[in-house]
């Protein structure tokens, strides 16, 4: 972000992370200090209707609380799931809020509450979080990718996050790691996802214990039927469990060899790693700087480093308030 | 670019193009029309020293000769091989121009002429050029790949070139295709520059006809010790000789997958490839098209399209002009 001058600085900002099963919501100061956070439940129901309606109710009700009105903010942003059209501020496609059609976020949010209101989806604005106040040390160039139960990501490259010529730039989860794979619910095989997600690293495992032949805790779970997560595989390798080590092993050649290739294409300062699986720490990281490094070219390997997230959750409340300061650096140029 | 005002449209830019054995001039409306054309030899003996000398000269001279002063051109933008510090205006480690330490073409060609003056590496500016004038339709989002002696590329998103944090974003050549494959010059493994690279083709024809069992002219060619090019391979296999087309198979394999993942990750709207290699026009470009397909996800294989360039030659001294109103356009902002 660039500095902010006087007028600015007394005002405030409001980020809004939009989830599957809750919202959050934080005012923030231009400068990234987080000054309040609460969240409401996401209600889905009824086609989610009521999720944009009760996102205006508790920003409203908040701010009387805290007895502020709409002058006081710069602005309103917000990450959403779905496919996001930035300049008409709608939200197509986002499925797991059980929104079929579009939704009108921008219009109805200023309408209620006469505040300039910015919108990204999840990625990109928790990307946008980690490089402004985590791990990406506000550097113009950082790239984000997140391991959840999928795997995204989003690119900040001089300062400004890519969209591409129909906003999937930034979808790291789609490189092709290996051609004719595992198949993805894109349609394609041997996308990044299906390997480095957290429903991935069990995949990997499953298919792994299948033809592992030695002593194993983890091979003997499979066997008897447990639930197995990306946890168990990670604190069993920890544990130095044989088959384990050979499934991180293998998420790492993968996840390493992408990331490279992020480096090698965007020469980015960081490639900030978060996300659920990302919980795994420095023993992930290490495995997946080795590979990162035999896969890049030396000007890159020299360059761009690897990171874990240090924002966690807040990572979506702090990258939405930022979509507000990028756009008032853009009109200040 | 972004439209000119009329003070600028009665200006001109000057396009330089710096190579190995020859120095390209363009004299450009800010249309991008190219009005003038001439070239130099570059003189590479005596450490490169009259390489910038003889183009302050030659400027000079055809200014003199159409009668035009300085305060006619906008500036002049110029592609140097090495590593460019585009503030300082400097070139470091151009070992084709024998420069050994580093070159200040941006202080010598401003004093000289008086005209302001920009520089980007070559790859960089080919792909402005494509971008500008040629296969990139003016679009804010192109990506240039270039399949010579080399592979270079760059990256035009949200229309800035990306330069990353040590300038070496939109370094395609490095993309590593194959974990482990060919030892690159670089240092490291697999990279798509030995690959798909004039020289990376005739190092696959070789590394098959060994294996080949079959009868096929190429295989009997090389054989007999003859010289091999990435033409003849590319002719022999639209002849349909049986083992060219499974070398073209492989080079159009590795730069599907390159590309797609350039895809995948920048989702712009063109991917355009140029240089001697991409002579081979549409009986590279379907198959490439083909793994390009095979390896993206939707939204991508929908929006992003792959294009052969159109300006040869002429990207150089297009691309470097345009460099002048780029500078422009973020002036004005």
């Amino acid at each position: 972000m660039k500095a902010v001058n006087n007028s600015m600085a007394d005002k405030k900002l409001i980020g809004v992370d939009l989830g599957g099963t809750t919202t959050k919501f934080g005012i923030l100061t231009p400068a990234g200090d987080v000054q309040q956070r609460w969240s409401i439940e996401t209600d889905v129901l009824e086609d989610g209707r009521q999720i944009i309606p009760n996102i205006i109710d508790s920003i409203k009700h908040h701010l009387d609380m805290y007895d502020m009105s709409a002058e006081q903010f710069l602005g309103i942003g917000m990450g959403s799931p779905g496919s996001v059209d930035l300049t008409a501020g709608t939200v197509t496609g986002a499925f797991n809020l059980n929104w079929s059609g579009t939704v009108y976020p921008k219009r109805d949010i200023e309408a209620a509450t006469g505040i300039p209101f910015y919108i990204d989806n999840d990625a990109n604005v928790a990307a946008m979080g980690e490089r402004w106040m985590g791990a990406g040390d506000n550097d113009p160039n950082v790239t984000f990718v997140t391991l959840g139960t999928g795997v995204g990501g989003g690119i900040i490259a001089d300062g400004r996050l890519l969209h591409g010529v129909a906003g999937s730039a930034g979808e790291l989860g789609h490189i092709t790691v290996q051609p004719g794979g595992y198949l993805c619910t894109c349609g394609k095989r041997g996308c990044l996802e299906q390997y480095a997600s957290a429903t991935g690293v069990v995949h990997i495992a499953r298919d792994m214990a299948e033809e592992y032949a030695g002593d194993a805790k983890l091979k003997f779970m499979l066997d008897d039927g447990e639930d197995i997560t990306s946890k168990i595989v990670f604190d069993l390798a920890k544990e130095n469990d044989p088959l384990a080590l050979k499934v991180v092993d293998k998420v790492s050649f993968y996840l390493g060899l992408a990331l490279a290739n992020v480096g090698n294409m965007l020469n980015p300062k960081y490639i900030v790693i978060g996300g659920g699986v990302s919980a795994a720490g420095d023993f992930l990281l290490q495995r997946v700087q080795q590979n990162f490094e035999e896969n890049t070219f030396p000007n890159v390997r020299q360059t761009t480093s690897l990171r874990l997230a240090t924002l966690g959750n807040e990572a979506g409340i702090v990258g939405a308030a930022s979509l507000v300061l990028q756009d008032q650096a853009e009109t200040e140029e």
